[in-house]
């Protein structure tokens, strides 16, 4: 998760959110929200993690993959994480209104994928960053 | 439709779904799904779309646009279209497993977005199509 909140971090003018996914140990893909940056609305910190492992694996299955992601995943991003095949997704903060994958589990009646997830993780570091965002642009 | 449907024509190997974005009456990005093509799990017609829609406008904030859409849109996909701000989606086939908008209106707790959606519009042309596609793959 140290590896996401860093790239959390380099958000300048977007909500601090970082995703990294892992193979085998090592980072295959780093990314951080764009939104804002890129002016689109597709360009969260998970989708571009996504893409970049796909690219980094030639491939658009990312079997054995693991996802470490600061805020829980938001429908768009939960949806593609499922159909990614991840096998599991860490995430640090809890969106409660927004998020997918544990606090509104939307998917339930959709699919009964395999995808592993564990909330809360570094939860107050990744908390903090968020916090400070909304406190300064206040 | 008509154009949408065209688009969905322009797939080579993957499943045909075609999509364009109009406002005042143009046609401000149009894109078929290109997930196998280009081993992109997020290369849904309906975000390469809502992209180029962005690029065009320069702008991710997509009012008083429409999309037309020959296949009821996934989760990935509303949830990006609902961010978007787009005002209506018109689509073709009802998609009973993971049609996001319609047929399984999971969204609902989430968000009262004002989006309207309409579906079933040129339904047997957008249906036949899907069909020939899975066919000739058999």
């Amino acid at each position: 998760m140290k590896d996401a909140i860093e790239q959390a971090l380099r958000c300048k003018i977007d909500v601090p959110i970082g995703c990294v996914i892992k193979k085998d140990g090592k980072i295959i893909a780093a990314a951080h929200n764009r939104r804002e940056a890129d002016n689109d609305i597709t360009a969260h910190a998970e989708i571009l993690a996504l893409k970049e492992a796909q690219n980094t694996l030639n491939s658009s299955r990312l079997k054995d993959c693991e996802m470490y992601v600061t805020l829980e995943p938001c429908p768009m991003c939960s949806w593609a994480v499922i159909q990614s095949g991840i096998t599991s997704v860490y995430f640090g903060s809890y969106n409660p209104q927004y998020g997918a994958l544990i606090s509104n589990p939307i998917f339930k009646s959709l699919t009964n994928s395999p995808l592993k997830v564990y909330g809360g993780i570094e939860e107050d570091k990744c908390n903090k960053i968020l916090e400070e965002f909304f406190k300064s642009i206040r």
